[in-house]
């Protein structure tokens, strides 16, 4: 079996176990079982398990930055651009479902450089969905809203996907990023009260 | 030492543990050395590591379900319940911040009639936060929404919570669930294009 195969195993073992047992909850050997190989070979391709984290995390990062790269250069109404980056949030929640539950959830475990580069990945991942949210308010598009805010109610109703996301069920991850992206676009009320902010 | 006393210890132990490490990630003896007893001591308050986990997280249930009974019961506008009903959730994650975070992240851990009572009991709570937001639907008030999904982005923003929120910052739970509801009450645009669902 090439060599880049048996990297891959790894990895995939590693996604496995730390979303099923959490990074700390999984030990090296573990991992080295998983995958079908003994420890020693297992360090061929990484020299620690937290290297492994970093690699997971790294890709999932990667995923969502590169999706949302194409709205923050378009010139769609703000409305237009949510939706889209929504929707690439949760083809990347829907297609690597245990590896962005590690992003979400695993991260906080790295150290040093590796967690100092991981942060600034999601700050700017973070920065650029408020940056579209901004951009609709100062267009007179969106109401005033605080942009941190609305941030967080829509990367929070999308990360909560993997604890209730059936991929095997009728709706596909766009059709439920519409639902959301309505939801926030739009709320609940039929505006009969007014906007209270 | 009253024997009550050291019960709560273990709990305490445990909810830190279980919110540090996972509870899979935890052992009966990381839980008695953090409560400064042997293993032993602690077995006369515990029979298993998941009791402890089934005390916590009906604990936690029995806070959020508590804290929107009233809501239910009222005949306020639909609007004003969520907001409560909000303000409670986020009061009993910033003051059991651990425990709302085993609530969320760990019951599924456990196993037989102690994970059918909490399954039980989580329904429950959602389905009280749907009846608010259908009762808003069917009053003429709400847009008609999908209460499922209206629900997930209420809960999902409120849950997200424990990521974020900083105790000692600006914005205690209840400006915090305030904000929340004015996006999800009122959404995010200026209405000019009118409501697609």
């Amino acid at each position: 079996m090439p060599r880049q195969g048996r990297k891959d195993d790894v990895l995939a073992a590693a996604i496995a176990l730390f979303s099923r047992k959490g990074y700390h909850g999984t030990t090296v050997r573990d991992i080295a079982d998983e995958a079908g190989m003994l420890s020693g070979s297992l360090y061929a391709h990484y020299s620690s398990k937290e290297e492994m984290l970093f690699d997971i995390v790294q890709q999932a990062a990667g995923q969502f930055i590169s999706g949302i790269g194409p709205m923050l250069e378009s010139d769609q109404p703000a409305a237009d651009k949510l939706r889209a980056a929504m929707r690439s949030h949760l083809r990347v929640m829907a297609l690597s479902r245990d590896a962005a539950a590690i992003y979400l959830h695993e991260w906080k475990a790295l150290t040093g450089d590796r967690r100092t580069i991981i942060a600034e990945k999601r700050n700017a991942y973070e920065e650029g969905l408020a940056a579209i949210i901004r951009q609709g308010v100062e267009a007179g598009e969106f109401r005033p809203v605080d942009a941190k805010f609305a941030r967080l109610l829509v990367l929070s109703a999308l990360n909560w996907l993997y604890q209730w996301y059936d991929p095997a069920g009728a709706l596909g991850p766009d059709a439920v990023a519409d639902k959301f992206a309505d939801l926030v676009l739009h709320g609940l009320t039929n505006g009969e009260e007014g906007a209270s902010s």
